[in-house]
């Protein structure tokens, strides 16, 4: 016998999920199916207002309005510092830290010629435009080190005016990190990231 | 800055479901957020449907209907087999197997006075009323081995009248078990369960 075509459905959905594989999705719709019913409907809505979400048209930051929260504030505008990063999950870690207080900007990607990733692919003509309308003195690029990675930094500080001050986050041994396990990349860049004691 | 209160609630309600946390939902929930808007709400829709499925009124398996498929098949009822399992999960592991073709029955756990599980909490009285009314002559326990199963299967042999005849799955070795890597008490049951060969 098969399982009744609403619980093979519901799976279907679920196991699209990332990490979640067929057994998981069983796992977890056996699980709401003992739910009381408000409460699979509590779910189901949540996920559904999802498609009510949009980009902040000036940071590329999900919103629920054009305009995200942090773009709207004047004090964060006034700064004059604008923190580039690669996606929403690179943006929530910087926020979540509490040190930066000015603009952000979602580039959406790295460059990466091999996977077809262009300039044109990324956020990178907004990016440009921002800087200037919004009088920006201090970009921080705040991409993940890799080779893409470090060409798209390349590609960013030729592209932005020699006025605007260009810097990157800063690499070495994490907190809480040991010398001994860490790898010889991060380490050489520990060395080259030294600064005055 | 916090997220769109729409993905605040997203994440906690998925966060509900089992064996998922706070990081891997928003993980999850950001990518639907990439997904088209047609394929979230087929994603909403699939989990609401969920409301709509009913135990079977007589085994307790999971259906859209009163009735399940397995009861509602008189090739099933005639085997005068009933097989008795303590979850919908264990009812699927056999039903898979192919090998049993009558019918089941779902108790819904297993006796455990600790933890307030009496013959009242589980589907007993019903489960004698469907072996007397359905003419059942062979009932096997495909109850899983532990010392609350162990007590279940003795309690029911008791409630079971002696006309009916009452077995328990077999114990023993798995498939592609080693006895090199099996514990003790199944290597007990192995040797308990031999057969002439």
């Amino acid at each position: 016998m098969k399982l009744p075509q609403k619980i093979e459905n519901a799976v279907i959905q679920v196991a699209r999920l990332p990490g979640v594989g067929e057994k998981t999705a069983l796992r977890q719709v056996l699980s709401i199916l003992g739910w009381q019913r408000n409460e699979i409907l509590e779910l189901a809505k949540a996920l559904a207002d999802l498609r009510d979400i949009n980009h902040c048209e000036q940071c590329g930051v999900y919103w629920e309005t054009n305009l995200c929260e942090i773009c709207a504030n004047p004090h964060r505008a006034q700064s004059g510092s604008l923190c580039v990063v690669e996606n929403i999950k690179d943006f929530m870690a910087i926020e979540r830290s509490g040190q930066f207080k000015g603009l952000y900007h979602v580039l959406g990607g790295v460059l990466n010629p091999l996977m077809g990733i262009g300039p044109d692919q990324l956020n990178i003509q907004t990016l440009l435009g921002r800087i200037k309308n919004k009088h920006i003195q201090e970009v921080i690029l705040a991409i993940n080190p890799s080779i893409e990675g470090d060409a798209t930094c390349s590609y960013l500080r030729d592209k932005i005016s020699e006025n605007v001050k260009v810097e990157r986050i800063g690499f070495g041994i994490p907190i809480g990190g040991s010398l001994e396990y860490l790898d010889q990349r991060t380490i050489s860049k520990a060395l080259e990231f030294r600064r005055a004691f």
